[in-house]
């Protein structure tokens, strides 16, 4: 890997890069590579003069492929992003994964920072706090897309050596939108930190870590990825004021306060779209 | 569940019917339901007087739901059972198996016995003896999709209390047929044991069991699966003198001997056929 | 210890001993002790030429004193057996098993036998295998208060190296009289067995382990203990044929089903006698 | 719930409101809850006119639930909190605590913040760091009395949904007054913030958590109890001037300084008063 | 390796030939190798035909390097096997051991099956049952020099992929000699059958494994080491009726009785001889 | 131990005091002893007043005997630092430190502060946290050296209650070298405090801690070591511009990118010096 620029990197890729954390992403990638090539299913019209715009549907597996060529490491937030009807999921999330990965396992990618999500282990309860060997407990077809990301990345490190760092990330929004998002708050700013400690840990094999800011209350430790060296900065504290402290809700039965995963763990399964 | 005839179940469900293992559990299904459908992607010609007979491409989500229709409990050996292209996978293993459980569930099965396998874990290699919580290590195609089955069937249990029994199967042939197998043989007796003890154990949630015989030496241990009253009759070792006694091979880069998954860990991923 | 009749010990008391399981006891005690004594809270009639019967309340400070003078060790088989009004059980097994516990520390006992309980831990799930460090799950107030004794014996052998082992007793009875006794089922020679290993291991500690016969399915699972040599030689395989099998019970809500407790994990805490 | 008052809370109890920590509590809670009602075995004549003073022996079950009755949740700090001749301490913190559990759960009283003890763990080494699932090793009948509360409260939770947050409070007091409370302080501020944290954090389910605050030398690690949000804010660093350093103490044999509880493993059990 | 008379090995080495436990295997290893060199610090004088006798002290490297030459794998029982001065384990088993690993790694060497020793664990108390990765507590020098060898063949695996199984071998008797050694014996025909294993199983990585017959009482638990095959077909029960019943000891200080290493916890270090 | 000066310790004993960390530590031992005795296999020209200057080589068991003479407590920092051949290793590392706790035990020295080392656990993956209980895995005869001394002193604790601290230390230096050092520092302002926790804790029994500071990146975590008080205050961060961030190396088959112990783990074993 050349680097005339001086940059660490000649080429990265960030995909779903006109979603909300894509955005987060872009200006500090160029940081880091010469080339940013940023993709997503929706046209990028914006693209930097460092930026190689594409716009691909993850299931096109030859697209995926051309997406592909070239690419150092890639950063993937692409496909669905929130619980939808399984054939949705199917494509994007499923399809479209396999095809990511086997197009970066021939084109010689090394590193994939993989956007998985907290909704893989989100019908947990909240009164136990994860460490990253937790078993998996998806709450919906979302998550389960997101365990079978997991389970398909450590197979192409196995076989191939192919590294993907998982981050399980929980609520990353300007700021926490109501109280669970106090426990599962991830800073734009510590999610481009964690991103970075994805890309430059030297070596990181298939790693799991959860995506969450220093926030008061926590239902995750990440004491077993200390060798990614992600120590947020950012907390939730900040909020407090925002959602005054209430006595809990007595009702036992509602699922939505008795797991992490929130109200993602009564949307599954969507029925298809007309 | 009404049981007139006295058996235990009215009717239940064998999905791969015609393939080998399929055929083993054909005449013992007789013995606990009223009434045994049996499905296959291929003719089934020969149906009993108790049977009903049933060609279904896993695929076909109507087919699925007309298949799960008016079934007590379900014993799922269907799908794609060896490495194979992705795409294949997809359609029976992936597509085919949300298929199967979204119509159970909206059926009010109360019970699903899961052909996994043990290549959901063969990524671990020959020297580590894997509990039922060893973390997934797929070791191809159709290792991850056994993975994505472990977990969906989770959901179901953890969402709509669905139970499933996932039997990560060994080598269950007539007789072991090299050396691996003396290892991961499971006997058809002990098969057809280990589905009964699945259907009737009272309670399982969602449970998690090697299929192997009682062989002198094992990969796996049950201990933790105790509650499902499984204990395998038969053992490799009555072939012992089939595979004579050689030194180690002393090839230390030959994966097909590191790892469980034996000539699975080489083989994927396949390239799709023309 | 001068043993001049060559019997390992001098005296051993034997308390609870006109109940079901103390009644095994007896004749098997007469060839490991000179001098057995046998109390219970009911007079005790039979008193064999060896036996000393003393008929005490446990609740009574000063006559389990004078219970305890001259004991070598103890099997301690006494107080409520079953879930029972807290007040009660308060008396026999708290304040009684204090009082055992304090006297034998001042006589000099040296081990104490002591009737734990699955009811310990009987609001584990019956989809979990207990080994003996399982977390304490009590079902009642009768297990409350096993749990209580499993505490108080840790501390007297913390303090004093007072030795006990805890038998967590299941099912002991002729036979099994429901499917849930299938699981907990231990034969009355396994129980002797259970106890004649307890007693006569050279050093036990403090000890936790399950009473239960070699069953087909099993809650449970004694490796940690297996320095305690107890290898049980019957099983409730025997009496399959005694509860036909049927298809699981599809009533999820059903805790007596769910908990390893069965009945118990329903009844407590009971009003108070009038 | 209603909250005309714009307080969390309607009604909230403290039992022990005469004691050390008592006292600490009372003017918070006026924070938390319209009326606070404060019970203690002698009598409280300082009411506020937002308090509701209960002179209660929590041995008299009649008056107890009497004490519970229109009561939001609860901090539970009565009972005997030193050893004590077992005699007491069954009054108070065996027989008592029952009758503050049945009277609460009768009374549909939400959680229970009780406050345990380090004692319950105390015949740990200090060469030892316990986390919450640390087994119970009481140190005395006081810690014993702790464990049986723990085991209780655990019975409530599992059975009819009653919360409760075991505090296993170390040393709160103005400052440590000896060597072992350097490592056992909790401060006053950090007492109020855990008992803040245990009565408002959403769900807790049947918690543990131990109450130190962020002293330089810990026993203790309360990672899995983080979903309780507890950050301490003091330390006993403070007065690390206080205790000099000195050489190790080379008596080997001096378990007050050997076992995590100190001067308690030597105490019990005490001789009934006279 | 060639293997022309159909022999699985063509020349195996056993050192500490002349001593109790070679003396076992050497008609054994006959059937395995074309060809066995036996080698002692004493002269071995009645080689058969397919032997080859040298006469080695390990301490002697020049002399290590030539016994390795041309062997295919070796089951090394040499060096001192009791309790010994410091200096006479340094240069055996310390010394010793370094030499026939490097010269075993030089000559391209696969395989060493290392006689360990439970005393590399004997300070582990007789209330716990070890399973393999049980920490080090070596009970004496003797002991240390065995963890030593776990340690420098663990390098030699991780570092060149010389596989070894450390067979932590209990009391290899023709019959067990006191009640300890009921726990901990091990048949001689067992030992054979645990060579087999370790030489034959085709893969073994580092591996630990604890060498006892099926003993009723156990101190340790060989369920990880399952991939080995060792099913032991012996038994002290046996010889139950040698040790008659006793009380067991009171006496709570006798160390030799309180930890598994037996009499050996107090023997070291011993002086060295004049 | 009296201490008329009112220092803590009457005479303190430093081996290895001409090296690099031992000058660290000489100016500080003076405010914790009346007498510092401070020895190394060369000379040490520069005694202070209240420092005994000794020249040892801890092969010779008389030398070490006299210079263990009256000491209280030992840091023992002396033997080789780095991978060296074996038979340097032997003699300073492995009848050195033998040859030191022989003479401590007989001198009634109470604890030894003992330089283990981070390559101990070298040939652990630089993707794993390791805590005190990681087993050992040498990266070369230096690290094997440091097993050895952690189970020698292992036993002299359980065997004579003589106490150790093993500081398994990773890179104290003035600054990091390089990038794995960024990971690995140890400033020397934080281990002259880890020494100082090390002596002065009251009971450390045996103890094991990584010597880090707090570095962004850890492969280490000392939770279980907490009650040791030790908290670095320094970190690795401080030199973050000094190694500018490059695109991870793609080279898998860098073993010394790949391990923690870095180029220790392709050094050994090293030829003796001609």
């Amino acid at each position: 890997m050349s680097q005339t620029s001086g940059k660490p990197f000649r080429r990265l890729l960030l995909t779903g890069a006109a979603g909300n954390l894509g955005k987060q992403l872009r200006a500090k990638l160029a940081e880091w590579a010469d080339i940013v090539r940023v993709s997503d299913i929706v046209p990028i019209s914006d693209a930097a003069a460092h930026e190689e715009a594409m716009q691909v549907d993850l299931a096109e597996r030859a697209a995926v492929h051309a997406l592909l060529e070239g690419v150092d490491a890639l950063v993937h937030l692409g496909g669905v992003s929130v619980e939808a009807p399984f054939d949705d999921i199917l494509q994007a999330n499923i399809l479209g994964l396999y095809n990511v990965y086997s197009a970066a396992q021939k084109q010689g990618v090394k590193r994939i920072v993989y956007a998985s999500s907290n909704h893989a282990v989100g019908f947990h309860p909240v009164t136990e706090v994860l460490d990253i060997d937790a078993p998996h407990r998806p709450d919906g077809m979302y998550g389960i897309s997101k365990c079978f990301g997991e389970d398909l990345s450590r197979y192409y490190f196995d076989r191939f050596g192919l590294e993907t760092v998982c981050l399980r990330i929980g609520s990353s929004f300007e700021q926490p939108k109501n109280p669970r998002m106090m426990v599962t708050y991830l800073s734009y700013r510590d999610f481009v930190e964690l991103v970075r400690c994805s890309l430059f840990t030297n070596r990181v094999g298939h790693a799991i870590i959860y995506g969450v800011s220093n926030n008061p209350t926590l239902w995750v430790d990440n004491t077993k990825a200390a060798f990614l060296g992600f120590r947020p900065q950012d907390s939730s504290a900040e909020f407090a004021g925002r959602f005054p402290a209430t006595a809990p809700d007595p009702q036992m039965d509602d699922w939505t306060q008795r797991f992490q995963g929130g109200p993602f763990v009564l949307m599954g399964p969507m029925e298809p779209k007309a």
